[in-house]
């Protein structure tokens, strides 16, 4: 699988987001980021796991308590990928500006005939 | 499954990310976004389905030709959620910038000790 495919397959779940969110804040061993979660160490690292071949973390080999660390390089590729796309969302967040201000106009109007 | 991951899931294929891509640039028919992948129209329109239930992309009922329309507000999400890790791949830019700035200043030292 290419990179990008690896990277948005191992963010399709929201505890594997989870984990990097906590991981954001610092490192964490496997103990620590099972806590938040209702399920077992084994299934936390299974989904380690996962994080670990898309390159989303590293677990250190050194210390005894082999913290795990966010690594956002990949991120960054996504969000290059997503930047090719900010021009639509922000063409119907226009949109809808737009429509907002022609209610409001009306309304505004239509105020206006009724204070008479 | 939760709108992220059904984003996610659906972006984790690079036929999609190119079908996303050519429609782009405009509405497309399914023969249309057939043509430049070397597969079948059966096989499209099993991406396209994906595409569609993740919200990604629109099939008009009404034109006979059935066009398909890219819509970019599940990629707004995805740019959110992104945007939280901006931080951490802009640290280890500047990281590896300071590291050749570092590396040129040496060369830089070295050049003007092998000029005496």
């Amino acid at each position: 699988m290419d990179q990008l495919s690896t990277t948005f397959s191992a963010l399709a779940d929201p505890t594997r987001r989870a984990i990097l969110a906590r991981l954001a804040q610092g490192e964490a061993s496997v103990a620590e980021l099972s806590q938040p979660f209702s399920i077992s160490p084994p299934a936390v690292t299974k989904h380690l796991k996962v994080l670990q071949k898309a390159g989303l973390i590293t677990q250190s080999r050194q210390a005894q308590w082999r913290p795990c660390k966010l690594e956002a390089a990949p991120l960054h590729e996504v969000a290059d990928f997503i930047a090719q796309y900010r021009q639509f969302w922000e063409q119907s967040l226009d949109r809808l500006d737009s429509y907002l201000q022609t209610l409001q106009a009306q309304e505004k109007k239509h105020g206006k005939k009724s204070a008479k």
